[in-house]
């Protein structure tokens, strides 16, 4: 199956624990092959099976307590 | 037992979880009663028996990640 990237701007990440707070929560979607998420650049990257709902990966970005939009 | 306070200033934290990390490597002290630390204002207060090492206590908060100093 082809795989996409999908790209997010992501707000209040302040560390490395705050990257795998999202991380851990990003990983847990189906369909979500590779995950790049940094706080210098405040961009997650998603590395995805066709495509992921832009809704679940947001839901997941605030429960690890963070905000985002798609870029 | 008496129990004691010993304060540390803490650098480096920039939110929750880091907080949380030198708290989990803290706790793992013993003569530790209590732990408060806080991001903002970057102290880490200790209630103990008697007294803990202040080596001990630094070298918890480096595992952790961060430097502190006794106060």
């Amino acid at each position: 199956m082809m795989s996409n990237t999908q790209t997010y701007a992501v707000t209040g990440m302040t560390c490395g624990h705050c990257e795998s707070a999202i991380r851990s929560e990003v990983a847990q979607l189906p369909g979500v092959e590779q995950i790049e998420v940094s706080v210098s650049t405040g961009q997650l990257s998603l590395t995805v099976e066709a495509s992921v709902e832009d809704d679940a990966v947001l839901a997941a970005v605030d429960e690890a307590g963070y905000q985002a939009v798609r870029t």
